[in-house]
């Protein structure tokens, strides 16, 4: 493995590169997905409890891994910090066939204040200088929680838009610092722009507990939390879903059909039948009464008009949902 | 173990009473949790995929277990079938001797409709007619996911208040089925009335996974999920850090205090101390914008002065924070 | 669920039988797999806490299940129970269709003495009275381990044959009781005749844990130990790598073939080329001093010709294997 | 973290020190536990597939880790491979402070040909130039497994002794290159000195799976394996329990008194007892029988008396034994 360390323009952060060796006995580990770190700190500092050690979490899951120290301090407006991240990924996509990474497969976890800046640079930065996927810990998404520090700063939630990366949100309801709702709200967002996500809130375990295990826990048993410490290998799983892994794991077609191309059929989430303007008009045509449903609840684009026939009575018949689907068969499928 | 079917007043529905042998080879077993089984269906009908294989699920684990066939049908009103829950809860209660169980340690579990039946008893119920803790798999507690299905219901997160029984929820976010927005919103009542609860969002897996297991697939491998198949015993770990278990296991400290009785600090989440007026009185002197803060915004009520203060600069300075304390400290407890 | 008791032929012997319900919803379901219980005492008792906690584990992994309640007492001679243990089995094969099970995929689990009689079920017994698969906890094995205790039994590892079923073992080396080697030594004959098994030998833990969770533990927290309670699903694994399950999931290929019927090249253990005379014939005339080290050293069975041979430097050159395969190729598969 | 490379003396092998960042913030993890790696290769060759990847493995779990590649080529005794580890090991020692590890927390992991190197390190080696515990993966142990690579060796576990560390091992019944005896069969030796060991054995899986993950398996997807992934966790705890963990974890209770001081009563195995010359002579007075058994047959040194009284009839009476015990306790704990 190398380890080298490249100050970043414009704030002279500094990025931290792990990448593994490179071996003929293991091809398909010559291009590894990408792991981007932002500890947390309160944007006072940056825990050293969220650095190195999630860094090798992640590598001995066959990642290589990037720890940003960004810019912090009392003094520094948020939007610093924000510059580094968008610098730090940026460096990874130019120099990616040098760290041995899939520059469209770099996910970029933080924790806490450093959730924040994964979770700003997946709705705040442009839509090119956003990561593949984010994980995101305990973090702040709401400019309410900024407000008690001092700070003002938007809620992310509102800035989510359908160029928003997939993400794993895990926190605890018993963080004393952070309130639970902030990944509550998020994820809500997400579900509304039909993101992909996993969310885990654990009942307890206070803020900053990194991966919950003896190596971060400084020493003291409660920062130990063997339910909590499951994030880092379902963050993981989420993420070989998505992407698959070095050459041996297939993406996950379930989670794909998502965000990819699917047929048009009334087995599908309305919001991706909708999304197609043709069929959006056999909607309107036949069941105008749904598609108003969904303007008004887009929660309700996730449903399947199939699905729920057998428990709407005889509110849509089969006839009807048949007649739809033949005329959606023509369109092909989804954008 | 004993296997009886009751008939419970006034709509004959059925219950199912799984009671497991005595020993005096194991006495700690002699009284077991309960478990209260409210199966699937859109109140259409009672699915065998959520009724015996969930109760086998719980039992292995130590539970006796109760599975209830109540009122469906669509001329059915769910009222019917929220008797038929009040009533299996209070059979339970009635015969904690006879059925070997705790008549405090009654949790119910219910999927989809079951869901909602089981949300429903723990909110819309009077208060000596819930259960101890709830259960929710893709639970419906939307009134508007049942004007889809052309049916008529509060919101459940509304009816939420200090009385709703801690819950374990889960669901998918690419049901097609019940919005995932069902769980998320129900999840942010609880937050908001500092209800213990565990929540878990999986990416993928339909609607109706059951214990996404062989057993209860119906010989769909599209049914059989690993990672939402954890479901089961991570509500059990979630029981058991609330209750203890078989008095081997005690209850988990700091969910205790989440609803016990705890010291009056400024490590506390701010609603613990406001709960007393006394020691709310003295907030509103010495740190009067942080009472507003949380009056405004409910979900600051779970944070801690003292741990915050770390990332709030000087708008907390320690001197302040030692003589709030001081003072409280005269105060004792919570309530 | 039904739940009926059968009095055995010819000791008055109690076979429990839990057969879980059927159901339209759950097809793959209408055959289960069947788990024969043996709990442990010594032959002096049938304990309870090796019985009923046990069958409920293995029904709510799919099984149906069967408690033996067998002969027991100091005047009791093992055979007795070993006719009860036989009786059991055939009361299943005979009755399979009325228990929904699959009379071929009957596995026999025994803890101690219930191991111990497991074990003599699939050696000692008629090669049409064995079960398909045992799961062995703690059990004695060795004659030597029965004469501390005052009883006269044959070493079972030394009746294995290629008729034993395939086995899942598991005990601790910290066993104050069993002493550990029964186990060893018992899983080494296993591996003399190829039968497939899997062993874990966990460090600590006291004799007879049972499942290792607090429903059997009696309230000793020493008879809870997460890292031992994980012998169950590793058992059920086991048999569903051996079996496949409920039409969901395929027996496991690789398992497959130690048992089975696969091609004959270097690629496969020696032991199976040498089941067939005519590649044995090949064998001894090529490589006559590897034909000698298995006769003399039966381990060497398991090994691959092709996998050592890049290890062994020019003792085994391609052209030799190459010629070898090529005869090999022309007798077909293996026995 | 720092990544160095020494070359050792006298056979210029390369030893790869991983060392991890020490933090202020992290002061439990200023000494750490200490892996020390051979990787597999026949003696031929060091194989990348288990040097680094499992060095991070370990180091992600807390340890610093040390990768050794030994001596090797046709033309090259084994003596000198040990030559390479007990320099290494040395090292360790000499350099602990430096190193940032424990000097009496040394683990030596190693794979095929590597665990033979670490088994011999324990065995082999001088008492005090041995590791402080030993992971064995498809470990050869057999001197008739080099034979059949043309190579004379002793077999290990006859030169196990009381001073051999405790070990960890695991391989798969279906390795194709080392036969799953050679695990087996040194397991006994441990059994037979009383060194704590867990064993797990799978039943498939080939030669050579390293982590048994994507990122070591070359992209076959063969050598991705779930259950037998589970053995570098299952390795972890072993060495918490032996040795407790970056002062969170307390070393486990019951493994400390296998090779601890414990009381001296009739509930300890007999071996402990044994060890003690006076309480040796207490026994071969009351129950000379049971003395003989042990020396003619060392596997019943586990066996408590009190343990087995209670299925071993009236040949045990409770008099005896107390008595027996009252005696014992005139004589302090054991050795």
């Amino acid at each position: 493995m190398k380890i080298t360390t490249v100050t970043l323009a414009p704030n002279q952060a500094e990025l931290t590169c792990y990448v593994q060796d490179k071996s003929a006995k293991m091809p398909n580990a010559d291009i590894r997905p990408a792991m981007l770190i932002f500890p947390g700190g309160g944007y006072q500092y940056c825990s050293d409890r969220e650095a190195e050690p999630v860094a090798l979490a992640y590598m001995a899951e066959g990642f290589n891994a990037f720890v940003l120290r960004y810019t912090v301090g009392n003094d520094h407006p948020i939007d610093k910090a924000l510059q580094d991240a968008q610098a730090a990924l940026q460096y990874l996509r130019d120099n990616a066939a040098d760290l041995a990474i899939d520059p469209q497969k770099i996910a970029a976890v933080g924790f806490s204040a450093g959730g924040h800046l994964a979770a700003a640079l997946g709705t705040q930065s442009p839509a090119d200088l956003r990561p593949n996927a984010m994980v995101l810990g305990y973090a702040v998404t709401q400019g309410s929680t900024w407000a008690m520090m001092g700070r003002s700063e938007p809620d992310l939630d509102k800035l989510v838009d359908d160029k928003t990366p997939p993400a794993y949100i895990f926190t605890t309801q018993s963080d004393r610092v952070v309130p639970v709702k902030n990944s509550l709200i998020f994820a809500e967002a997400l579900a509304d722009h039909d993101i992909p996500f996993e969310l885990q809130i654990f009942p307890t375990g206070d803020h900053g507990l990194s991966l919950a295990k003896p190596a971060t826990c400084s020493g003291d048993p409660a920062m130990c939390n063997q339910a909590v410490s499951q994030w880092l290998p379902a963050s993981v799983d989420f993420l070989q879903k998505l992407w698959g892994h070095l050459e041996v794991m297939q993406p996950d077609a379930e989670l794909a059909t998502q965000t990819g191309r699917a047929p048009l059929t009334l087995n599908e989430p309305l919001k991706r039948i909708l999304r197609n303007p043709e069929a959006a008009a056999v909607l309107q045509k036949e069941v105008p009464d749904m598609v108003d449903m969904v303007k008004k609840t887009p929660m309700f684009g996730s449903v399947s008009l199939r699905m729920i026939a057998s428990f709407a009575g005889d509110r849509l018949p089969d006839e009807l949902l048949d007649r739809i689907d033949a005329e959606l068969a023509k369109l092909g499928g989804n954008a």
